[in-house]
């Protein structure tokens, strides 16, 4: 299973609520979904350098409670689906020491050329299709 | 009906697919819900001074098309629930100029006094609480 | 003279102590920065895409009062150096109500291709430089 | 001597050009500098919670190469000035990996009560007061 992706809050990260700004979750789904592809043997920077963009379509949060300054989290990221075309991706942001739940949200993906059109990873790209259905096995 | 918000889009905002990158619409969101609330003459800030703290407890984006560098992005905000304790909040963004869709989505937030605790507004800013009323009538 | 240009501090740009976040002074020089530029007719975006880039080499900010949520700030953008191959330019942030100073800082630039090499705007873009001319002339 | 901190380049991080955009490096410091004091035994965490406010007075970096999506770097701190009442902060970032030099940069800070008030951290808080002077000593 893919290892836990870590992230400390950063005092830029917070607001004058006193707190981690909600809209840096979104920035650490990214950094977990970067580091979870990196797992799989396949970089998000190899996939633009071979010509694929991967935009994100959606994404959603749900915040459960407060992080703060240099509290280190866990991220733990999974492939919930993939059908070649599009992807989704679940997150759950925890206290890494603690345990206690702060976020969990979801992302939604499409593949794109350098063009920007839409494109089928199965089809133009098996090699890469490969990976994220072993990625998609492995989220069972 | 309150006005649109605009934001130009800034070269900070854009990432290497050569766009915006997506977390910043979740930010454009606030900027937008600070102004829609200062057209109705209740400014966060003020809320905050009052010792009324407004959490965001969810968030939704859905990107319809990209938005590059310097484009004028008009983003329209409505009040879509509204119950004393809770709140629900859409947003439209679309190209200011061409009209074109590029992003809708949701926010939904609670009310915290300073030591954090859940507060009904209707109980405890009864003047508070009608500015909130009037927005959502008016956002009918 | 070029206009001053506006910005409203957001709440994504505090952090918890109570203010603007020292790093987005560097971002509101950029702000400033493509809004003179376009003030003088060739936007930053023109720029890029007739294929020159224009790096920031150094960047230096000296904070003399700090910017709350939702203050609206004015600043000064200044050209002071440009020989056609270099530019510098000076920045001067005040409480656009109060006058009062709250930053001024310093950006130096220089001008690539897009395969990153250094070029002379003098030499390769010649109706570029003379615009760049007129900024330094103007900013006197 | 203290270790090197690391910081991965985030997707989030890049701009348009390709690379990290420039005002994350300010931001860098700043994590940099939040490591450096933590393995001095004295986080900032700590500093605030006991009413010792650190404000960056200035800032300055220098560019010296691009940093790309997903690369390590490396940032060595150092304080260089400390009186008690203000302190002076050295940065180099380096590829963490080809050892590349990126940018170097300097932070200068005073320290405030929670009341905004400048204050003598040997004559207030005599405990931290010696701890910087150690930082000091082993910069040396």
């Amino acid at each position: 299973m893919a290892p836990l992706y870590e992230h400390r809050v950063q005092y830029y990260e917070t607001d004058q609520m006193g707190v981690a700004h909600h809209s840096n979750y979104i920035r650490w789904f990214e950094e977990a979904r970067s580091a979870y592809m990196e797992y799989f043997g396949l970089t998000y920077r190899q996939m633009e350098e071979e010509g694929v963009i991967i935009p994100v379509v959606s994404v959603s949060a749900e915040y459960k409670s407060m992080s703060r300054y240099w509290d280190l989290l866990s991220i733990e990221t999974r492939l919930t689906e993939y059908n070649g075309v599009r992807a989704g991706l679940s997150y759950v942001i925890r206290d890494a020491i603690s345990g206690e739940l702060k976020c969990t949200g979801t992302s939604s993906h499409c593949f794109l050329n350098r063009e920007g059109q839409l494109l089928s990873l199965k089809r133009s790209f098996p090699k890469m299709h490969q990976v994220w259905e072993k990625m998609l096995e492995e989220a069972g």
